[in-house]
């Protein structure tokens, strides 16, 4: 195979109670990515679409996770890579890890898939790292294993896919403002009290359980987030009641997707996830502000052929 | 049924990553109490064996928690408590939640079970509140549950069973010493790093996870204490040799028990067990502390009728 084209979802991380660990990834939204080999060594972005992102490939995040790629393989060859850049930067639903995650699965698919999927991580994470200074996980994991992922460690990096219930959904709203993981990572306190700490590994374990356990009752009372949600929200224009609406028109619970602004909602069925988009989209049209909104099953397969 | 005879397990608690949240009830462990009805209202201790404990019912855990089930029940008698007490006080094992839960499930059992297992454990919670000063839920929701249980929430209390892979054993090291619930809580920070925290919550789901998927591995991964073992352990004679011993000999982890100075290992299969037991005598032995030593596997069942 010399050229392919993927598919690579848009992921929420933290999903409330596992800020840094947990993340899960959409399925009807995210970029695509063609990409070749070439004889050339290293990497050439020759064509972006849809935004206005750096081509070269040191600043680039499916650059730079490719180039790590590289850096480990013994392919004397290059590539060269095409994004359709679908998912807006800097919109807290994983857009570089998307990127990063699409360009070192392509690769490892044209090489004969010499690299496990932890290896692609790490890739991926390299990207992370250039986008937001913290070469974090909670993204690229869900959009390399698909479903839900917990990140149990960095130090060595394990990765614990978690099954994800059939009929889950999940609605995302993006309003139409940037806030920079950087920035955003900036305003959170260094320490947390012990019993915020007890609280939090209390829902994450609900949460996990609900999850193997397709109870979406035990899923809605496990998604809280007393420690970050708190302090990032106010940064979030009318994020209490997008909240507060969405779980009024039924969904299981709600909260920032990753470092926001985006907010994500999680609901039993398509008919409801349905319901709180039109709650969501109701309380920005009242308040003018502009936004998208995406509802989408939670993928179960990651990162994807398409051509 | 006019009088009844239970087991109520001794149960680990916090079990490494899962402070003040997670438990699990043991099955070679625990005491014995044979409760009757009478007519006289109230709680009466008529016997108890093995330790010197308070025989009125207000100061004894036993007493408290059954008058907090009477307090929220229409029957218009009383009960009379025999206790077998063969957890020692102090050890860090539950044994104030043992008797606490002996009681009021045997209660519960001769009114005809007109309580939820939820309520038994806010009753029990009482005595545990009598021991330690603390409502605390992680060693009354095992034994009343079986097998592991997560506290996911206190207010609303919310317990969440767990499942509990065949083959897990704990071995339980305890050294001679008696160290008070409520001191060793006085040495904890009442603030954690947002860093010792995400550790934490990931091995939490890590753990979770491993229970559900019956991943030993995993499961052993997962147990680590970041936040209170490396406070905690200071008290306990040896800690860390036991411990590191006890994974040389086979361990999938170990900790502090509860709130110590009992030491827990957990094992895939009774041989490793058994092989982790001898290293820990092994070490107490070396240096002439005094112990007792449990080997058991993970109960399923909780508190049970024996007559």
């Amino acid at each position: 195979m010399e050229k392919i084209k993927v598919f690579c979802p848009a992921t929420i991380a933290n999903v409330s109670c596992g800020f840094d660990v947990l993340g899960l990834a959409l399925d009807s939204v995210g970029d695509e990515m063609t990409v070749r080999k070439t004889a050339d060594k290293g990497i050439r972005i020759s064509k972006i679409i849809g935004q206005d992102l750096p081509m070269e490939a040191e600043k680039n995040v499916a650059g730079v996770a490719g180039l790590a790629l590289l850096a480990k393989s013994d392919y004397d060859g290059g590539f060269e890579i095409e994004i359709d850049k679908r998912i807006k930067p800097g919109s807290g639903i994983g857009s570089s890890a998307a990127s990063s995650t699409g360009a070192v699965w392509a690769m490892n698919e044209l090489l004969g898939n010499p690299f496990s999927k932890l290896e692609l991580v790490q890739f991926a994470m390299e990207g992370e790292k250039l986008a937001s200074d913290v070469a974090h996980a909670d993204n690229v994991a869900p959009a390399i294993y698909g479903g839900f992922t917990l990140v149990r460690s960095y130090e060595p990096l394990d990765i614990i896919p978690i099954p994800t219930p059939s009929e889950l959904y999940a609605t995302v709203i993006h309003p139409q403002i940037e806030i920079k993981t950087s920035d955003s990572r900036k305003i959170l306190k260094t320490t947390i009290s012990m019993q915020q700490g007890i609280q939090q590994w209390g829902n994450l374990g609900g949460l996990v359980a609900g999850l193997f356990q397709n109870d979406y009752d035990l899923i809605g009372r496990s998604l809280h987030d007393h420690i970050v949600e708190p302090i990032r929200s106010i940064l979030i224009p009318a994020f209490d009641d997008i909240k507060a609406n969405a779980l009024k028109a039924g969904a299981l619970g709600s909260g920032i997707s990753g470092s926001g602004p985006s907010i994500f909602a999680l609901s039993k069925g398509e008919e409801t996830a349905k319901q709180v988009a039109e709650s969501m989209k109701k309380t920005y049209q009242n308040i003018a502000v502009d936004f998208d909104i995406h509802i989408s099953k939670v993928n179960s397969q990651g990162v994807k052929k398409i051509a």
